[in-house]
């Protein structure tokens, strides 16, 4: 189905379902498994591009439904598509915006060919369904397009569920057959299928199998991080990834703190996106090995030391504890800025210990090991 | 009575003022004229240090009064310093709080050994006089340090004016003293003296050539730009700088716009420092040779071109003023970190360009070529 674009599967862990990949886009190549930072309104939040390069980023996201809104994809295709608009020269995934129209957007009606709904921003009323979603991320010129799907809230019951997910690979088919009779996949475009299913292991099964059959270049699991508890997320991801071809890439939306990020890769997803280290980077919380880290506790008053020393990252080799924590008080953006830039290289860097160790073959222990002295520092932290 | 530092004076201009000149610093050397971006609370807003080296920055400021209120500067000089808490090795000028204690601070009492007043923050009780200046200043390792002065609001009666002139010679006399005894000047740090006045011509004269006597290693023009006209505001600059001694730098405070840093060249000024650049910046305000550009205007949704083509900046060289636009309307940070980047950078060179008009000795002709093409762009703007 596609023809520039394409995955290799580089190796496959033994003792963990952990995989080693290459995805070719237009925009260049990802290494998997990746983190790929959420630049919602054609800007990750509070970093230049050239920040992204520097901490080593691969691949960011963009959003449809906000794009789509502000300030309107027509624009941003008369303006050279998305990557010129926002000064991004490498990949990018666009979501379909359906996720958004469920949780952000008001006043939603459901129809078969797509879905109605009024924007959060002036109420102008709006419709989104695989016509208007493919032509969106066409105007974006996205490299990784997502099909639009109904994302079913947590907990759900099973007949609004398979519903949910009857509908959503009708709307998958749609958006594939759009995308080959435009040319958007011959030009070398992904088009990622969305699996849904709830906590319904036998929906999910049938979605990742019904959908493998449409041959898509890559898939997602959906309809996870909704609310539901962490052991049924992973469950859910457990009960997708076996029935999904071992030679596509996968990808899970909207997760997850970074050992939700290691359990994942060990049941074999390969691409993660996810708002968490950003959002609290703003409010004063940071990553370390040793668990989240509140730069606003007293204790780091007088702290000489960086966030993490070693860390090769502009805000870890230039600027103290101490520092960042007047910046949070002080409610100055650089802190935004500095602390944005540490939790995306934390990430990034963790996914990059994850390839290397997946490529040594001792991904299962090293990852069990890490978590453990994430969550006993949390802990020894919070206490 | 400076050791390391000093102050050559390269070139004066013939058809005005002008000067071209050198200041030498514990952290450096700084070409003058110059623009100081104002980093208040220990960070210029919304840029990092790495950004101020890109466009230019050669010398910025920091605040006395907001650094001894948060993070206070015991805490600073025990993380090393202000240079390296805020990641800045460049030189940094340090104001004494004075001017913010009249226009911030509550509850203020002026007593014969300086000023008491309240918190802006949380209303706690402090008090600045000469020694408490000099010493939150030595404690930061400013490179330029300012005494404290009492500034007159503007209108201010003789008497009043008067008597402030008094008391803030009194206590640069005590600042100087001070500094040389504590061997703050011996290590070669500045202190510079605030010539105050008003609108009184005389008094200007009187106060200018009575610090003159004091030999200090630069000298400021105070108490403009605090609600007067501007033909007051360059009255009153014009009345001070031909008393000052023509071999120490001299520097207006808090001013202005572009075109009143070329008309304050054209007087014999140096230094300047403002948070016009910055502040506007944030508001979605850009500088251009042809006036100040609103990009919330309409009119720039869809214009692909830089803020100012061939200027090179970061942000210039990167981003069409749609992008920019977009960003302002969506109310992204990095909205404010593009726009400082450039608003300083325009500043910066525009001060680069005038130095080279000193140099090439067509400093006259070419700044009021320069102004007119800006006030003309902004009446055309406007319009």
């Amino acid at each position: 189905m596609a023809s520039v674009a394409h995955f290799d599967l580089l190796k496959t862990d033994t003792s963990t379902a952990a995989r080693r990949g290459r995805l070719r886009t237009r925009h260049g190549v990802v290494e998997t498994p990746i983190f790929m930072p959420v630049g919602t309104q054609g800007t990750v939040k509070a970093v230049t591009p050239a920040h992204l390069r520097e901490i080593g980023s691969q691949i960011i996201l963009g959003n449809t439904y906000h794009l789509n809104l502000r300030p309107g994809s027509e624009l941003v295709r008369d303006m050279g598509g998305l990557h010129r608009f926002m000064g991004w020269d490498g990949p990018i995934l666009t979501d379909s915006g359906g996720f958004q129209v469920f949780s952000l957007a008001k006043l939603r009606r459901l129809k078969p060919d797509g879905i109605e709904f009024q924007s959060h921003i002036d109420g102008a009323r709006h419709f989104l369904g695989p016509r208007e979603v493919m032509r969106i991320q066409a105007n974006l010129g996205s490299d990784i397009a997502m099909v639009i799907d109904e994302c079913p809230p947590w907990p759900c019951d099973r007949d609004t569920c398979a519903a949910a997910a009857d509908r959503s690979h009708r709307w998958a088919e749609q958006c594939r057959n759009i995308a080959a009779d435009t040319g958007f996949l011959a030009a070398g475009h992904h088009v990622f299928a969305i699996v849904q299913g709830s906590t319904y292991d036998d929906l999910r099964r049938q979605a990742a199998e019904a959908l493998s059959a449409l041959d898509f270049p890559g898939y997602a699991v959906g309809g996870v991080s909704v609310g539901e508890p962490e052991p049924e997320m992973l469950k859910q991801v457990g009960a997708t990834t076996p029935f999904l071809p071992a030679e596509k890439p996968r990808y899970t939306m909207g997760l997850g703190t970074p050992p939700q990020l290691l359990k994942m890769v060990a049941l074999g997803v390969d691409m993660f996106d996810c708002v968490l280290p950003t959002r609290v980077a703003r409010n004063g919380l940071v990553f370390t090995p040793d668990g989240p880290m509140n730069l606003r506790n007293e204790r780091y008053r007088a702290d000489p030391q960086p966030i993490v020393s070693g860390l090769d990252n502009y805000t870890c080799r230039n600027f103290s504890r101490a520092y960042l924590r007047h910046l949070v008080l002080a409610e100055e953006m650089l802190a935004g800025t500095l602390l944005t830039i540490h939790n995306l290289h934390f990430y990034l860097d963790l996914m990059r210990q994850a390839r290397e160790h997946i490529e040594a073959g001792d991904y299962g222990p090293w990852h069990r090991t890490w978590i453990e002295r994430y969550e006993t520092g949390a802990k020894a932290r919070s206490a």
